[in-house]
């Protein structure tokens, strides 16, 4: 049985979701359907992207991705199909997979132009339903990615926020990336870009200093601020017990340093 | 394999809506389960005939909607099941379902009585699940609507507020029905309401004036209002890459007027 | 077809959820998902227990449940699964299975230790993925209990507050447990603490005296405060077509006394 895999922004207030279900189901009454995550804030394509990067790679092989993020509905954007060795990801082209694109082993890349596989008339403001909905759950039935259109060479990509060193300060200079439902604080710094630090690092948010990283959350004390090395792979800063982001009043885009 | 649309206004943060889901399960344990929407605003039942309307006519035939915005629960209202050519309806009758009984095609509505279906003892709080979804469980099983109780010659109606056009100031008067996630401003203008002014017309929306109907949200500047006909066919008032009711400061009920 | 019921405080903003399915599937691809509840507050272990003591025994025989609201991920606190007659439950042993452990009929507790069937590396702060997920995918494909760890005497408890009796004032103490997306205040007095009082007993919450129960939230008119026995068999505080929380400004752990 084949697996489609959703990622968007359209929450679940609305009746897009379920709709992209709809269409899907119509094609395909076999397939299974598995929502990642239908609340991305709004046109927010970078989330979208790392969302999608900490979530793949645990599905079944052959799964599809419809990952549909989408400010350009409607413009000159193009539609594409990825094709990597174990997976298939179906959106527009706007960035969203390019994290995907970077990582290793053969891909190729697909337009989707062939309006054989669209829903008619195709709006202008909802392609999730007429495009990409559609196009997946053809793929799902073995229609392979050539048929939807030309190859392509490239993709377009999202800038991901990469820490830097400051010579100066000899400060490793990254940031908050993603703040969770518990209030925990993803950072752009990976446990590679700590390997010359380690237990013995000391990381500065705002005002706040916290020494060296954690194993656990329950390792700090209820309430305290800690640092430790998250379920993707990266630093994160928590609270153990509580959010934070709250007690910190700290939001996405926030400096977190690595002073020593 | 038979499929049960869900829509109910019991949120995600309860036990309710995967109670609907075990209740099902455990009577047709092969039946498809999709969510539609569990968000529609507490009690709010034009709002979930509006979600409805829009949503299941991309559903695989012969799917069965489950339809739970019931605010009498426990009172003297009937249940009903609404059987159209290509669709299977089961909801309180208030008016949730009226949209669906003034579209074409013939249609037959059964009141809801068999209790031999319901699950006992019948709850004076929960009838989604303990009559609602056993029916629905039941008739995906293939029983057939006419077990459940005497077929009925009319059902309650919400009332869908139309534009109205206005003599003296020449200008057709609607409002603003929906607000979605992305705060597009759903009216209940239709585009055939727009087939005398087309893309020449302009729209009023507070002190707000739209000249003309966009293609695309991107053919807008950022930050910009524009008026589109969205992917149910009605106008919409949109902001490219933002939210037109925070930037408006607009709420359902609103005036949208077409003044020339 | 065998289901899994998750059950999280994960939300849906994030990638948690719905990596928790991949996993799954990736090792039993035929096994059937069901989502009870992700909106768990974080860390709300005693909500996240009342919440599947309410729905657990709607769901089909052999169900596995999924239970992962675990702030104490990474510690040295216990997994455990839990076998009834008719349910298998995997969590972490913080109480949240307690309540299932004092109903009635058979039961065995096992600890999670074998590691065979975890996801490597095991990380420190998402076992939902590296252990939950994957030991209740092998649950489902058959595996027995037993052979993930020893049996367990004994597992954790947590405290439900109960209502008591105020030999002074001759009043029964309760209190809010539960306040639902209507408004709707679950109180933890069970329809059998009120056999002696029954249609004539006197509530109190905060100054607001309530006298007696209705049969249905409709037999108030609108906006009047109410009570009721709900769906789990407790006394409810509601507001006809209202919210009973934002009208009596009203949360968690208020006090509710039966005075007469």
């Amino acid at each position: 049985m084949s697996t489609i895999a959703l990622l968007t922004d359209f929450g679940l207030q609305d009746h897009y979701a379920g709709v992209l279900k709809a269409v899907i189901l119509r094609i395909n009454p076999k397939v299974k359907l598995v929502d990642l995550c239908h609340q991305i804030p709004p046109q927010d394509i970078l989330q979208g992207a790392l969302t999608l990067k900490s979530a793949y790679r645990y599905f079944p092989k052959k799964t599809i991705f419809l990952a549909v993020v989408d400010p350009g509905v409607g413009s000159k954007r193009n539609a594409i199909i990825l094709k990597t060795k174990d997976h298939v990801f179906v959106a527009p082209d706007n960035g969203i997979l390019s994290p995907l694109a970077t990582e290793g082993g053969p891909k190729q890349f697909f337009q989707i132009i062939n309006e054989r596989y669209f829903l008619h008339p195709v709006s202008n403001t909802f392609h999730g339903r007429d495009v990409f909905a559609p196009v997946a759950a053809f793929l799902s039935k073995g229609i392979p990615p050539a048929k939807f259109g030309p190859e392509l060479k490239r993709i377009s990509s999202v800038n991901i926020p990469k820490p830097r060193w400051d010579k100066k300060s000899k400060t490793l200079l990254g940031s908050i990336i993603h703040m969770d439902r518990f209030g925990n604080l993803t950072t752009n710094i990976e446990e590679k870009d700590l390997a010359d630090y380690k237990r013995g690092c000391v990381i500065r948010i705002k005002d706040k200093l916290i020494k060296g990283l954690r194993h656990a959350y329950t390792d700090a004390e209820n309430g305290q601020v800690l640092a430790i090395i998250n379920s993707s792979g990266y630093l994160e800063i928590a609270v153990s017990q509580g959010s934070a982001s709250q007690l910190l009043n700290v939001k996405k885009g926030e400096t977190v340093s690595i002073i020593s």
